[in-house]
């Protein structure tokens, strides 16, 4: 039975611009099994309401439901585990935590802000309220001053991503010589800045600009063939 | 032949304070070798020239001589493979080089700001020249202006741990369900804030607070017995 997966799409069905649905996506193409995605949007709760809560991404294997893309790249390595691991090793799977915690609260939140007003303009019709009033009341403010200073904040998103800049120097890839789920976890966000935006996010002398590239060719350019702006 | 690592001190020369030699001690003894170290000042350059370099730790283990944290702990853990692992395994090495880079950037980085007065108080008479110079011109500031708004740079202080927060809400230490080197990493930079100041830089109510508690008892009370001040 095929693997499906609940994908946040934007007004066009193929344009996928979830940091957290990639990292779904690139684990399952590590693992080499196929899924079927299936577009969803913000307001299509009623949709993934089997899951017990209301975000994607939502695996769907054989009889199994799983959300939260942290617990689905568990899923799949325990479930999968003759197939390519993930993380290495089980004590890497723990370390690799911190990443995708580190990811989110930094990484994450400082680009839903520089790029708030592109993700509201890619956004399927039907969208466009729930999103607004959500994020106003996350930001305090209305949903185009969020990113109206990002070319001066950026330079302190540059700053933030120095932990991973400082290892990208000493080895190709977060995970050591090979792309792993430690890359996928950040590699996640930038597909999400280049899918969703023209901002330039990354200058092209960082090395993490260097590392985003080897990722975008990485499995048969998976990613780069992904439909979306290109920055 | 005894290991001996040059271990930075204060004007007392049991006040052990470098976060960076904090990591290699709780190395070896993770490890269960025995080290002799030698207390260190900032200006004793030409006891560790033969390192090639001016910072400790720097250890002498027969016939090698090795600087930098990070580098020794991989020293110990290729050159005493049957000891027990700092990483669990090859693969959570390279992940755990991102906590590490973390680590120095962000929290060892502020840390340095809300305890620079503190340090200085605590250093041997011989240092405090090339201390205050050297950090003066790093901070652009007179030294005494650097901690003046801790009371307020807590609070931001505390937001940039949030990465290991979210981790330490899940499993009991930054590996796992057992304390490796990558919870070393952090915890010698509590260590250094613990013994040279008075500072509170955890609320009790943290859970790495909690975390820090089981550090501080880990391998029998090593880190919980070092002579220094308590916060």
């Amino acid at each position: 039975m095929t693997i499906k997966l609940f994908d946040l799409a934007g007004a066009e069905p193929d344009l996928r611009f979830s940091p957290y649905c990639w990292r779904t996506k690139l684990a399952l193409a590590h693992k080499g099994l196929a899924a079927e995605t299936i577009p969803w949007r913000f307001v299509e709760k009623d949709a993934i309401a089997m899951s017990g809560q209301g975000r994607v991404p939502v695996l769907l294997d054989g009889d199994k439901i799983i959300s939260d893309s942290w617990t689905i790249a568990e899923y799949l390595e325990d479930t999968y585990p003759a197939r390519p691991s993930l993380f290495g090793s089980a004590q890497a799977r723990r370390v690799t935590r911190f990443i995708n915690s580190w990811a989110d609260i930094v990484v994450n939140a400082a680009l839903a802000r520089l790029l708030l007003t592109d993700i509201y303009a890619h956004l399927h019709e039907k969208d466009r309220v729930y999103f607004r009033e959500s994020r106003e009341k996350r930001f305090g403010m209305p949903l185009e001053q969020v990113s109206a200073d990002r070319d001066t904040r950026i330079a302190g998103f540059h700053e933030s991503l120095e932990p991973a800049r400082t290892v990208l120097t000493k080895q190709p890839y977060l995970a050591g010589d090979r792309p792993l789920y430690a890359d996928y976890i950040l590699f996640g966000c930038f597909m999400w800045a280049r899918i969703i935006s023209s901002f330039r996010v990354l200058t092209s002398d960082d090395p993490i600009h260097s590392w985003r590239e080897r990722m975008l060719d990485a499995m048969g350019g998976l990613a780069r063939n992904a439909p979306g702006n290109i920055d």
